[in-house]
């Protein structure tokens, strides 16, 4: 009986074996690069929103601040900015209206396209990405930048240059 | 009077051209790297979620199944599993509320201290973190791994797991 049993669970294995070789399973060392890769990225999401917070921002916001205050008279399209950020359109609207409601943007109608929605950067929007912007590059300096060394930078951006391209091929994301 | 307007913007830029000396803004090179990160883990993000949830289950909710399952007994501290998973308290707290419902988790009272709450997998939560993975590590690969030189990827790796230690010295997320 217990032969019995100990053969069921033997062909159970084989046939779990031959499913489990279909799959490309990462190696150990491998798998702790991806880990350190997810929650690396994930704890400095997290110190940058956290510098940002300090100064009443966070930083989904910044980043939009920060795309509108480089586009041709401080305005994009809702639809452009969306891609540039890497946000799904409701959360765009949503973090637009916090700043509209905050003097920091305004939702206007495109120009040339009655239908289509635009955001544009206020006075007080530029104050506030030109304060802003000195307290978030010394967040990504401390640490990012000056935790590697300059090759180690830059290989990380070229990787996820090539991540973003293939994502992205149209590279409507923010460059 | 148009010149004493000049000469006060002038003032008015020397003195910002002071305040920009003592901040180290990265340099071209460096900008662009960094948005390559940005973006590019962010799109990752969204596509390794993106292949999950046509499976029924969130990146964020799959990173907890997947702690859950490598844990002795398949059961975890909540406090322990949020700074493993890097997700705040709350947030944690709505995701095992969710996966709960499903019958995918249970909540209990830790066995050593009644205060606290303690996650453990059912059985169907072992099902679904064995189903999923499949799909999670093919999806790893053909959005990150496979992208790259193995070189490159465990350098990625390495210079990630720099910023993990900096951020969580204690080592309290998921390794």
């Amino acid at each position: 009986m217990s032969g019995k049993v100990g053969m069921a669970v033997e062909q159970r294995d084989e046939q779990r074996d031959e499913q489990l070789d279909e799959v490309r399973w990462l190696d150990a060392r491998q798998q702790a690069s991806w880990r350190a890769i997810l929650r690396g990225t994930r704890l400095l999401e997290g110190a940058l929103d956290g510098a940002l917070r300090g100064n009443g921002v966070q930083l989904s916001e910044y980043e939009i601040l920060s795309m509108l205050s480089e586009a041709p008279e401080r305005r994009l399209r809702m639809s452009e900015l969306a891609a540039m950020v890497v946000q799904s359109r409701s959360r765009l609207t949503h973090t637009a209206k916090r700043l509209e409601d905050r003097g920091m943007v305004m939702r206007e109608s495109c120009l040339d396209d009655k239908r289509g929605v635009e955001l544009s950067l206020t006075p007080t929007g530029v104050e506030t990405i030109e304060r802003l912007s000195r307290v978030h590059v010394q967040s990504v300096r401390d640490h990012l930048v000056d935790l590697l060394t300059p090759a180690q930078f830059a290989a990380i951006g070229d990787a996820m240059a090539i991540v973003r391209d293939h994502l992205d091929p149209e590279g409507r994301s923010g460059r």
